[in-house]
């Protein structure tokens, strides 16, 4: 702000709010005055969820996953198929696979993908950790589930010929047309896919 | 979600972060980690702002501005023309002035607009403040820069009706093509009111 109109606790929260993926300088200063004039309902309940969430949270150190307790939610379900990991870039598609109820087996965040032009090789993100998992046996079947992006596809090559050759059967997600797409919006590349992969009706 | 995939901690996060304007369900969840894999940087720090904020903002006595004291900064700062009263609806709208340094007199945020539909009558805004501030005198001038909608210029002609006929000039904002706009995209309105409005070149 060209002028202070408030003192530097409001500046400071708008500050901080403005860091949040999806809010601009002035989408945090609305959700600032949001948080001002719903201070019982709103500010303080999520002063203190996020303090319990900064106390309480950590990274799981098998999976990757975020969550209160080390093995996570996930690892430690007795009801999830513990034979199968599906890896994935980051914790929200996990999450994202999770809300689908896509399947219930355990995870492996690699915490990103590949990227020789960013300077991230495979011991900047989870690799070890699975191929340990692996290493370790249990493991029928890793479903690599990264984004269908070039550094996505490097990463999927890449775990492939680390994992592979044994028992463990590697498989990946399939492409083809999103349920509810339109095909006249498709990609040429998505649309050869789908013809390529078309199951019988 | 259909199914937890995280301690309640992170759920009630995510459900409260998506109560804030701009921020829906998905991108609460993404804020969310956002937050967590930021602990330090951003999720401690913020929770102290809000926790700092919760405590000590309050509602300004004389003008509805929010600030850590009553009267406000812009009620005390003796820099300020004091004769000149701004109207505005919402503290949002004061902050958007103060940015553009339109002016540098003190406020009067009447915290919303007459609505007989949504059962908005005069006395649950703070137009009886606005009558009081004038009655005391030492004004000059009151700017009335509500909204161009038409309950914001419903509230401006009632206003002027309770504080006009006295020593007081009443104003309001212009209307006019505003600054770097096209005329192609402006409604008839608008660019009927900058012919009538024209000034010298």
């Amino acid at each position: 702000m060209s002028r202070s109109v408030a003192g530097p606790e409001i500046e400071r929260l708008i500050q901080l709010l403005a860091k949040l993926p999806g809010l601009g300088p002035r989408s945090a200063r609305r959700a600032a005055l949001h948080l001002i004039n719903k201070k019982d309902e709103l500010l303080v309940p999520l002063a203190k969820a996020m303090d319990l969430a900064g106390e309480k949270i950590v990274i799981c150190s098998t999976c990757g996953n975020v969550d209160t307790s080390d093995p996570c939610l996930i690892c430690t379900d007795p009801r999830r198929d513990g034979t199968t990991i599906v890896v994935v870039e980051e914790v929200a598609d996990l999450w994202a696979l999770e809300r689908a109820t896509a399947i219930n087996a355990r995870y492996h965040v690699l915490g990103g993908v590949l990227s020789p032009l960013d300077g991230i090789g495979p011991d900047d993100i989870g690799i070890a950790g699975l191929v340990r998992r692996v290493a370790e046996g249990g493991i029928s079947e890793v479903i690599i589930a990264v984004n269908a992006t070039v550094e996505g596809q490097t990463t999927a090559h890449y775990i492939t010929d680390q994992i592979g050759g044994g028992e463990v059967r590697i498989s990946r997600l399939a492409h083809g047309v999103p349920v509810g797409g339109e095909l006249d919006y498709l990609d040429e590349g998505t649309l050869a896919a789908a013809i390529r992969s078309r199951t019988p009706f």
